[in-house]
């Protein structure tokens, strides 16, 4: 129970802090102000949502945060079939909590609205007229199955034994910032079907049209990247709960 | 004795560096001046702060340096009730001195003034028409009630003794990156109470007049964030006072 | 077999992570627009490629990623002479995938084309017109030098054995970093022979003629600090294939 | 004598990083072009040296790379007088090397001239006219010496040995990012004597006049800094020679 609820933290913390700093933070001051934290910044906010919550909750439920993650580590070897559903259950509620309260404190500002045609409207993450660059369907979606592969293959390298203990957080993190600073022109950046997910809801029929390909190339990638490793590792640990 | 000058020492560097950076240099230049630091400059001041002051001090106090943190900390059994109000006054006390370190730095630059009814004058905290994007009142509170927990969240997890030992004040550094790279437009980001009122007191009876929300609301949060830790965590270390 | 491959991975998460940041993210919204990641984020960029790649591969190969790194450590007598032809193939191959990638996935946009005659144009190194500066030929060779000799003794000695454990990942990769924001102006910053060939092929004749002195400068300036640190270490580690 | 190579080394790469990516990058495309990394990307760039150079070269000499840390350890009981004068003349040599080398490459961009009369000038430190910002010469001593105490205070917690080991060069370099976050706009910092001398002498009579000053409040905060942690500490290690 406390792994899911961890697990619900975790990813609500990640949706409210990547998707609120682009939501509030990104363009601060209108176009063109050098003020706002721009792309870097986003990146950087979304890293460090699963740097720090990697070290609150890695050690009660291995800090997934993400179901293309769980499905990763479940192609790889490291999670039992047994808790996928749970855990992707619990990820999606704490994404959907955080574009709740995203929302709520976004509307604070007067003026605020979410224009529900605009290319990555409310952080939401799209394609074609959706696409913050104007990338098509098949770019955006090689892109999600090779960032998220990519992930995968980061995660379950820093986190074998036999890498340095205690660091992963910090590599899985910055990783995720990497994989922003790479490819939020291209689809605003998914690679995690519930931070997709929390937000879209409150976006309009345009960015929840689009999602399930959101769900589909992650976690495609995910599983790509789980069975790279499975393959590269000089080992494998014993399945457990919480490697990270 | 040397405790609690460790957190007069480490709110003093917080309040000058995170509050120095916004009011010296996030807008080097001019509007529109990309070459000053902007609002990802002085989220990552924030943080460092933070993260070189708990590595420096984390030994000697647990590296508090705000009234919330040590509010939340005792909400989740980890800081003894006796020692609340002497960390709290060391902590303002500090604030107050890099406060007032600032102003003579920053008089020094010519045309140097403080608008009193600027938003974020001073690197103030503010709601309404003090807040940098406008937020009201509502959103603010709520804002920093949200963040200050799960700053308080991801303090109690990085310094279980679950977690891996000695990354806690990288952790909890970003954490505070990240919770400025979400929440400057909205109040300019507390958080901190000390940190709140050293600089309110040189920037007129605007910013103080405010003060008492950036008192009550991170405080409240701590609390909430100590109690979700306190039920979430696995176990509880012993009640210590230099847990960081 | 698994050590070659893993250099193949790594060399292909630096090309398309430092590479594709370039292309796709540095100038987003296009001239002047504040929300690209611009140098700075490129930089963050390319160190975290190698920050994440070490910590995922440094136990299987020891994550050189590049053949200036892997005969920088061989003039240091870190790195057997049989394995430099091999792990060199590897890391060519996999820049190349990864040229190849990023080409794929920036042809999603509408109006993408590449000027070969642009300096940088598809995150190509060069001198002359082709700097982005328009630094010179000697300026460059210099430049690419000092900075590679400088990356590899920060290699050898944050792998040393009295270095702390586990924190090579970081000095390497931020060191890597550091060399970027130091010198994109100059030469778009190679010191690595591979990432220069990856892009280069797909950008046209002009960036293919100068590519031979990003495989001298870097491959001098890697055994100029193969040799420094060499003398400069208090002793010798055993030659093993996996360092970092 | 090694040591006192490692010093130079390290100091050398601290000037050439961090003055370096000042000269040739943080203005890049010409005023108001946000790809330059500005004043955040040569605030990385300087703690980048010294997290790298600590790494490297911390097991060797101690990782000073600065007359006013040489100073400060010895005011805190951690250094011996009798290498105060060789570490301080190998880190002054290795920043003028640097400063020759910055020279010739950032020679080779047509049109390079320094203006010897403008704020910064090839990345020099001042104060009035010199200033980034206009600072005068009181605010510029105040802010040196605060600076450059709290830098000692940060150096000695995060080597202290009740510290994590393994940390200090990442609070330490990140220190000094904090460091230039504040107050590149009033000094354009310095807290460190050689790395003010090793650009000034290529910068004309107007920095050198001003050079005293540079060696005066860094060493003065410095000493400062090194008796308040030595009082602070809750206790003392023995004299070393290699304590970071």
């Amino acid at each position: 129970m406390k792994r899911f609820a961890a697990e619900f933290l975790g990813t609500f913390w990640l949706v409210l802090g990547g998707c609120g700093s682009a939501v509030l933070a990104a363009n601060f001051g209108g176009d063109g102000n050098p003020l706002g934290i721009g792309l870097l910044g986003v990146s950087l906010a979304f890293g460090l949502t699963v740097l720090t919550g990697a070290y609150a909750f890695g050690h009660i439920s291995g800090a997934h945060f993400n179901p293309a993650v769980s499905f990763g580590l479940w192609a790889g070897g490291r999670f039992p079939t047994r808790d996928l559903v749970p855990y992707i259950v619990a990820q999606v509620l704490g994404a959907i909590l955080a574009g709740f309260i995203l929302f709520q404190i976004a509307s604070g500002a007067p003026g605020f609205a979410i224009d529900p045609n605009a290319a990555g409207a409310f952080a939401t993450n799209g394609f074609g007229a959706r696409s913050p660059g104007g990338y098509g369907m098949a770019a955006a979606v090689l892109c999600e199955i090779v960032m998220t592969a990519m992930f995968i293959v980061v995660i379950m390298g820093a986190t074998h034994r036999k890498a340095p203990a205690g660091f992963a957080p910090i590599a899985i993190g910055l990783a995720l910032t990497l994989i922003h600073l790479i490819s939020i022109p291209v689809t605003n950046t998914s690679v995690n079907p519930a931070r997709s997910t929390g937000v879209a809801l409150f976006a309009g029929s345009g960015a929840i049209s689009q999602l399930w390909v959101f769900w589909v190339a992650p976690i495609v990638g995910g599983i790509i990247g789980g069975l790279i490793y499975k393959w590269l590792g000089p080992d494998r640990p014993d399945v457990v709960g919480d490697q990270r």
